[in-house]
């Protein structure tokens, strides 16, 4: 009996021009990461199980997909463990592999395995597939494609500064403007945490902040009350800021309320070096004291990325610094940051904005219409001589009727239709037809090149 | 404790240069993909467990990566199949996920699924990572990347042309030369085996031919001998057979043989074409009436490439004709053809016979020496120019000796360095190394540009 095809739930097919569109995307951050001097790098599908676990958080972990041991491994299944509701553990004794989480974890790995064979300051890139078992919504899935760009080994604000511009100038070649680059530093959340009582609890402060965009400044201010945090300072810094602020003065603002004997004046001096420098062309920037990002391991400057308000589907770029990632692994000392692009949310934003250059349509450009199979083979040297040349061409392959041939030209939006008959053929001749305009013209076969198609 | 850092077994790291190569023969298949018409797709690294499962053999079957499923659904564990000794359904009751095996059984249920949305003949290329739980050897990885390239509902001759055609220009741009294109035409091989009294057990006559590679000619007549197969027929085509004939006179001498009374002429007459018509630069093409292929779906002609004798890595490309694979996904009288090219063995040959363009070393054109982080905030409009023109450049980003910076440059294989001190850089100059030639000369800032990389 036949299946009823369908993919895994929260996992996608991408039809040809979806494909198109997405290899468009590929294509120009990949340009902007090697013209800022990023090196290509992959890692497996897998990683052993012990090298994610652990890193993402208990949410995290149970959001890794495990892969099954095969054959007769599986004999090791820790039956008590499943008796005992400890499904976890029982999950573990089944499976040594799981799927990549992220692109971050799997480099920390990587440059602690290969760092005889690297040179630091190591800036790598790297365009590939991640995982998550998370509930499937508009903009989350299950598969998605991050594309991250970071410097391991160099503790410069300069990286800081060529990350600024970096996203500025993908964000430029992909005509998207008025997205908003928030920026924040660790070190001054954790200053206003230390301010308002967190002593060992930052994590648990900034876990509330996180929330600011869900539940508001009303909730936030509660729930910080409720775990038992002042609230005075957050107060203070909420009634002191307007809109009209420039990024410099809201850092002297923030340095003037939580850091008058300038402990932290490192960090406020990283962000003013940083709006102060950076020269945007596409991007609006602002420092934003609220943002604190999900991820533990951040350690120096914070960035989110949100697309212009009229688009929902949240944060479509991000990153960060974070000290000693690869210690880990057994690699100390090595300061990281680096820097994400959804590539899955980004083409939702450019689709619903219509930014897709109208060229993605059909990379085919010619149609040989097939009236018959041994004019076909005669035509080979032509079809070779521009195929070199650089015209894509197919050909009808089967006998059809030519308003068939012509149809399946038109949906698949291929601009040129070439018909050659066999009187046609007799004469060296063909006919050239426009199938956006319409109009259609006899030509020297011989004389037919790549400038007809361009 | 720090972890020790691998990757699991028989999956792999992939460095820049190696990336670098990688990206090229992608490029490459795909240029002469896009050139001869195939249009791109992409599908899940996951397919539910029954789309996968039963299509490769019971061997096959075991070899595929089997994902484990998440949270509570992992108590649904058949324990009675596991203290049953079956560990196949015990699996299976801890999963509904499993990662691609190849490229073609999604295909075919890609094709089912969206049927309404593509246009027929179907013609589409794709490019993925696949897996397989198989003991890693020399040229087998766990995980590896396929690039095929299919036609769905064509029956036309002109389809097989053009795959022999295609299979030319990617070794043409490739530089590979040498290697051999074997044909063959799996009604050719049913009629043998008929002839050898294998009524309904053709597939055990072809698995018994599929080892000559490996057993020999005394090895493979033996083992038919003791399936219970006759054997005149073969030694009779081993002994007419010689060196010197041309494909074609081994296609007449084949037909003569075992095919008097012509009942699968369309087969001999289709073989016949496709010698006489293909004309090719750089492969050698050769109809072999031993060549068998694995899998069990083809039904038509079939293919399969080696690269020259020199280098070990068995089959780097292969294909064949396939009636009917999307019926089991409710699609039926749909003929598909496909070929595929193994990346990861193509990679082995270029590296070995050394063909890797020597431009691939490095993506970066430039590294600007760090003295002064001032000076280099102020470079910054001039690094923008540049790469709005097309030039890489890597700033070097921490504060180092001149001769370390050097060192960096020179171990990337960075062809120039940019060097401005803040004399040079009061009077708008710099100087520009050439890494290779180690000349230097001092340059107006303004004046540089894309041309002196070139």
């Amino acid at each position: 009996m036949a299946q009823k095809p369908s993919t895994p739930k929260g996992m996608r097919d991408f039809l040809p021009h979806e494909v198109a569109r997405r290899t468009y995307l590929i294509q120009t951050i990949r340009n902007q990461f090697e013209k800022f001097g990023f090196l290509p790098i992959e890692t497996p599908a897998m990683e052993r199980r012990e090298v994610l676990l652990g890193k993402y958080g208990d949410e995290g972990d149970r959001l890794v997909f495990k892969v099954l041991n095969s054959g007769e491994k599986v004999k090791k299944a820790d039956l008590n463990a499943l008796s005992e509701g400890q499904l976890a553990r029982f999950s573990n004794s089944l499976s040594e592999k799981a799927l990549r989480y992220d692109l971050t974890v799997p480099l920390a790995r990587f440059v602690a395995q290969h760092q005889n064979d690297l040179q630091f300051p190591f800036k790598r890139y790297q365009i590939q597939s991640v995982w998550r078992a998370d509930r499937p919504q508009h903009g989350r899935f299950q598969e998605f494609t991050q594309c991250d760009a970071d410097v391991i080994g160099s503790e410069s604000r300069l990286v800081e500064l060529e990350f600024v511009q970096l996203f500025d100038a993908v964000f430029t070649d992909l005509g998207l403007k008025d997205c908003t680059l928030r920026i924040n530093h660790r070190e001054i959340l954790s200053l206003l945490a230390q301010q308002s009582g967190a002593e060992d609890r930052v994590a648990s402060f900034l876990i509330i902040l996180d929330k600011l965009d869900k539940i508001g400044w009303d909730g936030v201010i509660k729930s910080l009350k409720e775990e038992g945090f002042t609230t005075a300072v957050v107060e203070k810094l909420r009634a002191s800021e307007s809109a009209s602020m420039t990024p410099s003065q809201k850092i002297d603002m923030l340095a003037e309320l939580i850091d008058p004997e300038s402990t932290s004046s490192a960090a406020f001096d990283e962000m003013r070096f940083l709006f102060s420098t950076a020269s945007l062309n596409s991007l609006k920037v602002d420092f934003d004291w609220t943002l604190a990002r999900g991820l533990d391991y951040y350690t120096g400057a914070i960035f989110e990325l949100a697309p212009p308000k009229q688009v929902k589907v949240g944060t479509i770029a991000a990153g960060g610094r974070y000290d000693d990632l690869t210690s880990t692994f057994g690699l100390s000392d090595m300061s990281g940051i680096g820097i994400s692009f959804g590539l899955d949310r980004l083409y939702l934003v450019l689709e619903e904005l219509q930014l897709f250059p109208s060229h993605l349509a059909s990379p085919i450009d010619l149609m040989v219409v097939q009236f018959d199979q041994e004019i076909i083979t005669q035509l080979m040297p032509l079809l070779h001589r521009l195929r070199s040349s650089g015209v894509n061409i197919t050909v009808y392959p089967n006998s059809a009727r030519l308003k068939k041939q012509f149809h399946y030209a038109d949906k698949l939006g291929i601009p040129y239709v070439l018909i050659v008959g066999s009187e046609e053929f007799e004469k060296g001749q063909g006919v050239l037809k426009n199938m956006l305009t319409g109009t259609q013209k006899t030509i020297s076969l011989e004389a037919l090149d790549v400038s007809f198609f361009e």
